[in-house]
């Protein structure tokens, strides 16, 4: 049994990044878990990770009369976290050109089991029994490649949007109605009164156009997703922007920039992340490919008799008329989209030449909305539109969708006071991930995923 | 009665901020809404506000034959959105040496109410009313100046926290256990199974110091505080900071640079919000001032003879014995924190000479724990502590606290692979923002409170 040892007064003097040949004859102070242990009998070959890499820790037996440091290393089983106090020394086949001969050894916090996955392969075993274990699964170089270029994508957002004149703004998770219908809500009990969980900022962040033109939120959304797939989520970030005085096409050149933009600084500042995960990202060609629906629908149908303009596309036929890479499919019924889209066209007149699909469609509403998902292969990465900035109308098309405008008053009443033309999109952050990285699972995008069958950890 | 007019192909071509003396002469596209109107009969001077503040335009009758532009603008009223072609004449009296006179008027959207508070006036009106119309008063000079500085603050952090090494992460919301007991949860529920909302990201961010070392999150807390107060919301934004490899004296060196940091920022990005505010941010002395919790009840005991050690420390009576500005109250009693905190002095044995204070305390544990309050004045801003990162203690712990070990299953066996020792803290943002800019109501450092009346909007 190996005692447990206080912090005390051991402070880290470098980072593992930090240690190479100039330090070559000094002392160092490095601190880390254990990512992996080579017994050679008389020689031990520690490798000591910190959140930038491993350093080398020779440790020799015939050295260890005085301190114990050979023995207690010997019986430390990986992960455990020690600090070591050691002289650098120069080891040509060492990455970093030197591995470290420790002088005292901290131990901060012994591994009593042994990990049930290897933290240097890319999946042995099924997410769920990682899932139980994930802070020790998020040590393993996969996930730590997958979530440092997450946070490269956080920062790239904000730094664009920044640059773009937005700003950054927090609305409530805990709302008084379904901001897109009843579906897939979770219920709260907020004091007295029943409430919900915010699907999306939508009508927040709608208002604040009014205040601040051009402003985005990153926060979690809650869906009561009653799926099993690979690819919901029940709480999921999404990357929320809204902008005034534009329509749904300055909307996408926006988001064309920034998937760009977000590419560009991935590769600036992840190269060995890349690298690692063996994904090479190619710099985008902007705009991206815009199809409209009624086109999409026109081709679907000559492999597809069954459907009909109206109908939602499933991913899966998607793939019969579109390649790999992002693109969009614009200009959707409005009967698909939310009650707060923008018909196209003045006025909310239908458009004007029905496309010969039209008249095959059993659904007798022809109205298309200006409205975009942005997609990447057969995933769905984004949705945006105009929306509409007219109250009468507005207070229509929710009386059209079956909603009770009295919910929505305190909605409502600030269409009395000049609220701006504005559109804007959702975007998935983990979705996101998904497509730039090929993650297969949206679970491994995220630090602790949540869905209908889990919620712990 | 004047429609309203689309978008259409109309697009800014400048700020007001853009606008000025170089541009005299040509022709410009700007789009707001209306912040004054000064009607001197044949002449009109609006004011129209976009993001970066106002531009005059001025509209003549006499020069109004052909397009309307002076009827339609004297009966528009403020707040109304509005986009304005028109040349750049100059003017002495302005502000940025210009005026813009109108050739072209798109009604974007009418205010067809008269709003019920000034956009000039600091406060006029009860807060309450003015959330009613919360986006509207977010409008106002006033809080556009607050919601600035609060995005520099954002920003600032998060500078700052990746200099150093941490990364961003986002932890789950919705939670199976409660993270400091059972008060003041929310309860949800998640699909057929019960849950909560998170108090704090906790129990989250300490694991993951076990794959990232350093981790911070920005994102809602979650408490149904059932008192009506100015300083507690029931969403609130939470700065959760936690490292590993170090102690709580270092995080709060952390802190204590952090809060400096984020001073130095908005003194730069900010010069004109805190001269509006009158506000003025004196350069912060380093470290932070830091007391420990038994010299204050000492020096509060001469005047507050029931005071015992043990007992949490009033605001009110903290007055009594400090002044203003930030400062820490240090090494609180283990009973006053919740059950990760760490215990002073190795092994959890007690503190080896006891103040004379602890003498007349009823309490018979006289433990102390690596804790920090950051205060500002009577205001705690920030809780942090060393956590404890050994299994056995924690379960210790909890069972003292009278919590069901079996409830944290999840967390406790992370234990059992090495977590490094790790201290932390989290930082209201409303609170900090109260703090800085003497606002007195948290509410108004928040977009959309909640608190047990309010849910909306």
């Amino acid at each position: 049994m190996i005692t447990e040892q206080d912090l005390g007064d051991w402070r880290r003097t470098h980072y593992s990044s930090q240690v190479n040949d100039s330090q070559i004859g000094q002392l160092t102070v490095l601190m880390g878990w254990i990512s992996s242990k080579r017994d050679h009998g008389n020689v031990l070959f520690i490798q000591l990770r910190d959140r930038f890499g491993d350093t080398q820790i020779v440790a020799k037996k015939e050295k260890d009369l005085e301190n114990n440091i050979f023995e207690v290393l010997k019986n430390l089983k990986e992960h455990s976290s020690i600090g070591i106090k050691g002289k650098v020394v120069g080891q040509k086949k060492s990455p970093n050109g030197v591995e470290v001969i420790p002088h005292e050894i901290k131990v901060l916090s012994v591994s009593t089991k042994s990990a049930p996955f290897l933290t240097q392969s890319v999946s042995t075993i099924g997410i769920d029994t990682r899932l139980e274990l994930r802070a020790l699964d998020l040590r393993r170089n996969y996930l730590q490649n997958v979530f440092r270029i997450r946070f490269t994508i956080l920062k790239s957002v904000r730094e664009f949007l920044t640059k773009n004149y937005f700003i950054e703004v927090n609305t409530p998770k805990m709302i008084s109605t379904a901001t897109e219908g009843g579906a897939a809500l979770f219920p709260i009990f907020y004091y007295d009164k029943e409430a919900f969980l915010a699907q999306s900022p939508q009508l927040y962040k709608e208002q604040l156009t009014m205040a601040f033109e051009n402003v985005f939120e990153i926060a979690p959304i809650f869906r009561a997703e009653p799926s099993r797939t690979n690819r919901h989520l029940s709480e999921a970030i999404s990357i929320d922007v809204e902008k005034a005085f534009v329509n749904y096409y300055d909307i996408m050149d926006l988001l064309d920039e920034l998937i760009s933009y977000i590419i560009l600084r991935i590769k600036d500042e992840n190269p060995n992340e890349l690298k690692n995960l063996e994904i090479e990202l190619s710099e985008l060609k902007i705009p991206f490919p815009r199809y409209t629906y009624s086109e999409l629908i026109d081709k679907l149908q000559k492999n597809h008799k069954y459907i009909r303009w109206g109908d939602d596309i499933s991913p899966k036929i998607l793939k019969d008329v579109i390649g790999d890479g992002f693109y969009y499919i614009v200009d959707w019924p409005l009967s698909t989209k939310p009650f707060y889209v923008k018909s196209k066209g003045n006025s909310d007149i239908a458009i004007s030449k029905p496309n010969p699909s039209f008249v095959t469609s059993e659904n007798n509403s022809i109205m298309v909305s200006e409205s975009f998902d942005l997609m990447y292969g057969p995933l769905e990465l984004s949705s945006g539109s105009t929306r509409i900035n007219n109250k009468s109308v507005l207070l229509d098309n929710m009386k059209k969708k079956g909603l009770n405008p009295a919910a929505f008053d305190y909605h409502l009443r600030i269409f009395d006071y000049g609220i701006p033309p504005h559109a804007g999109f959702g975007l998935g952050l983990e979705r996101l991930l998904m497509a730039l990285l090929k993650i297969e699972n949206i679970r491994d995008a995220t630090f602790y995923p949540r869905d209908i069958d889990r919620l712990t950890p």
